[in-house]
């Protein structure tokens, strides 16, 4: 088994010095740090930077790394994250009537990919309840029509809640989740089948068909109040011909929806992922 | 030198026999099929084919051979064109400041990737002078403001006229071309800096770097009234990630650009590009 | 639901008149074709075909179209092989200990992607038993030794013969198949996990990271007795950096492993496959 | 004009407390540092980083520098060099018949992507003296037999010596230059047009074509005395098909190599890479 570590991710006005003061705190309380890397965006003045260190050997306890990263943090005006490696975060998947995102990440769940529980699908159609069940999931069927949304989303929330989940993965769910939702639960990945900001919203293959592109592809991004248009994590693409029909677009862009998704959710249970603005850094 | 042939390009309404008819009508004159390839749009009931067959040994003399076909293609209401492969079709490339479009498709030209001629060169800045006389192409300089811009239309179909220009391929020329000037001239292929339909119009290199997409891309299309709406030849992305600034994306973009726009040329001097609607097939 | 088709698969020493003669047989009878395709490659003389029609309206009755065509196809020298797309062909998938292929395969089945069955899994480990058991698949699990293999293959000839199996999928079965197994069963599509020809062999994914190379792929290819030399059907890959360590080639090397062989069975289920000499000609 | 800086490539053995030792050197004598990225190779036991600061403001003179670091390198065991941005490198091209990759750096030199000169070609042929002179760019004709080899890479390192070249580069030179050669003047970049190890040694399209291989490669190394085994800098793919004769994997491999070639000069004159073993870290 690996051995547990910690990571920082940190963002803070640009300045003189931030690795070695970042580097020296570490290193004066004995860690051994296995990843850094850094980037400064100049335009925004900001300095970004994860670091991953062995725990093993650390001389601060777990529970006064925090405050102790404080005193440093705070002078420098830096927003930060602490991660601990052998926390294993909870995802709730949410579909519709699509599977191979479900599958795909229960697959990667299953053989380790994903340091992960999954104890809790979602879905606003019943169809996949037996996929839920062939793999022990629990799977609630809440359908969503424009009158109940609101109550259902409480609903959706108290599940959340009750299954301690860290983050959702909207896997082909096909609803829109409400500004105010996210609000309360901000920590959502979806997947949407098109090369963003290209198609936004319904239909993306059928208006992809119509256009008569060349290529397809598939954006991750976590969700915000505006459709579509929240931080874009991975994106990847597929070349398409005029011998593809629409049905073809579909089933191509399955094979990039759930490769896609699956980088996302992968590199934000690492905490590689950095949100700024609208904007992300993936560290990898 | 390989042998001339002729090639149609037919799009016809959809019906049983069109592949036995049209190619029994080479056949039956002794032309010997080297490429043929077919494509059925069942949604629009359309079928669309492209025939190359070697004129040698064609019992048709070639100034008869479109006569000769016309009396097949009437009854199957079908489009088509005739071309021949030794005729060597004469392009236009029209450029801003940006060389690296032009500098891609004279080497090409030189090297024989093209079979054509480039016999001028039209821009609305001076810069490229230079190039175009290292490699003994006219240059006409015809500045465009908003008030000179249709007097400034009409030279530039003069001149047009005068090279007896087949194509017009906007290498970055970075200026609208009216609907009007199309109207007139409607060969005309255009590179845009962006993965169409995403980032239409001015500057797709910064909205892209604002957007934080994790892919960029290029699109070369027929030239259409609409602004970069026009059917689609080909695209091509490449990956770039929260380390690439505004430059970056115009650096790694300008590889995409040329390579994107050569090939759409290629295709098209290979007469490989069949439009319909506001969609192509190309015959690869 | 889609109405049968017939295919025909033709490859002839190159002649005048193939495209006509072949077309005419199937106009003549009354048939519609929807997909046509042919090739040339010129340095072997050699013309290949993909016919595609409706048999909805086709005078000859099925069981007469066979002899029919073979009237037309001696005379050329043609070999040719004639498919119904309503049969439905039966796949034995297998494995050894990795569940990435086969997980994606059974996916694809049931979601009709394939049009085929799989009622059979082999494997040399007792691994998988469970994920068969699940879909409801027959598990036989036939452990190879040096010393067994030979009364081994004889025992898994007979269970291909018993479930009257088409094709044999090689899902990371990590196993040498011998020549004379092939020989009594030719229709076998392995997937190899590295861009052939590099990389033959035993633990492509170390040596790539022993050689230090950018970008890794994978291979789908008919098994012939050579190893990891028969003809290939699909390649793809995917860009590694300095930072994958073996075991990351292994994961992002999945992800290609299980859509270059999905890609691979899926052309070949559709009859879109035609070998000649070591080369395939895929028509898509 | 960007301003001055600083870059220190470092490889040493693994051991607590190096980027905090290093980030300090430069902090504690005023060095702002703009790009810091680093990488540890558990399996080699060997940290390897690259670190960028801003000449401007930092408190040791730069003839200073090196002496300074030293005295902390020595006691990690570190092997090190330091770049300075303002130096601009001096290249010579060295060519054969094919002139993409030339027009191509020459373009980019031009164009400001490189931050070098170009004084010198060297070439086994006289075909590309006009595009030398084009350029006003130094040619010389250094034909090669068995018999001559020796005294001719005597005449071509003296050459490199009168021009004072930091970095050759094989730009499609189609002869092998001799491991004598090499360890006189070991800064020599090659682009080979395989997907290596795929097809090392002569004609890789004409065996790629033979193999029928559906996608083909290109592979930018540094040169040593092991024919196409160097470590591997860039390397990238494009798709072919059965429609690509020899002559097309030729022609679409162009694109590739001078793109491929491009990227890896640019890496090396930006001192991104960093050679240990036979592998590159490229720090993007």
């Amino acid at each position: 088994m690996t051995k547990p570590t910690a990571t920082l991710l940190i963002s803070c006005p640009d300045q003189r010095g931030l690795v070695a003061k970042i580097a020296n705190f570490i290193y004066s309380n004995g860690g051994n740090i296995i990843h850094a890397d850094q980037h400064t965006d100049f335009a925004a003045g900001l300095f970004l930077t994860r670091l991953e260190w062995q725990l093993d050997g650390f001389n601060l306890p777990r529970d006064l790394i925090a405050k102790a990263f404080n005193a440093i943090a705070q002078p420098l005006n830096a927003k930060w994250e602490l991660h601990f490696s052998d926390t294993v975060p909870r995802l709730a998947i949410w579909v519709s009537r699509q599977d191979h995102c479900l599958f795909d990440l229960i697959w990667r769940q299953r053989s380790k990919e994903f340091h992960a529980e999954i104890p809790l699908i979602i879905s606003n159609h019943p169809h996949l309840q037996d996929v839920a069940e062939k793999f022990g999931i629990d799977y609630h069927y809440i359908p969503i029509t424009k009158e109940n949304k609101k109550e259902q989303e409480i609903k959706q929330l108290e599940l959340l809640q009750q299954y301690k989940i860290d983050l959702v993965v909207l896997a082909k769910y096909m609803q829109i989740v409400s500004a105010d939702f996210i609000r309360q639960f901000p920590q959502i990945i979806n997947i949407h089948h098109s090369f963003l900001p290209a198609f936004i919203g319904a239909n993306p293959y059928h208006r992809a068909f119509e256009r008569g592109v060349k290529i397809i592809g598939a954006t991750a991004h976590y969700a915000t109040a505006d459709l579509d248009a929240g931080p874009i994590i991975e994106q990847d693409v597929v070349r398409v011909s005029h011998r593809d029909e629409v049905d073809d677009l579909v089933r191509k862009g399955k094979d990039l929806e759930r490769v896609v998704l699956a980088r996302s959710v992968r590199l934000h249970l690492q905490n590689r992922v950095l949100v700024y603005g609208n904007r992300t850094v993936v560290f990898e």
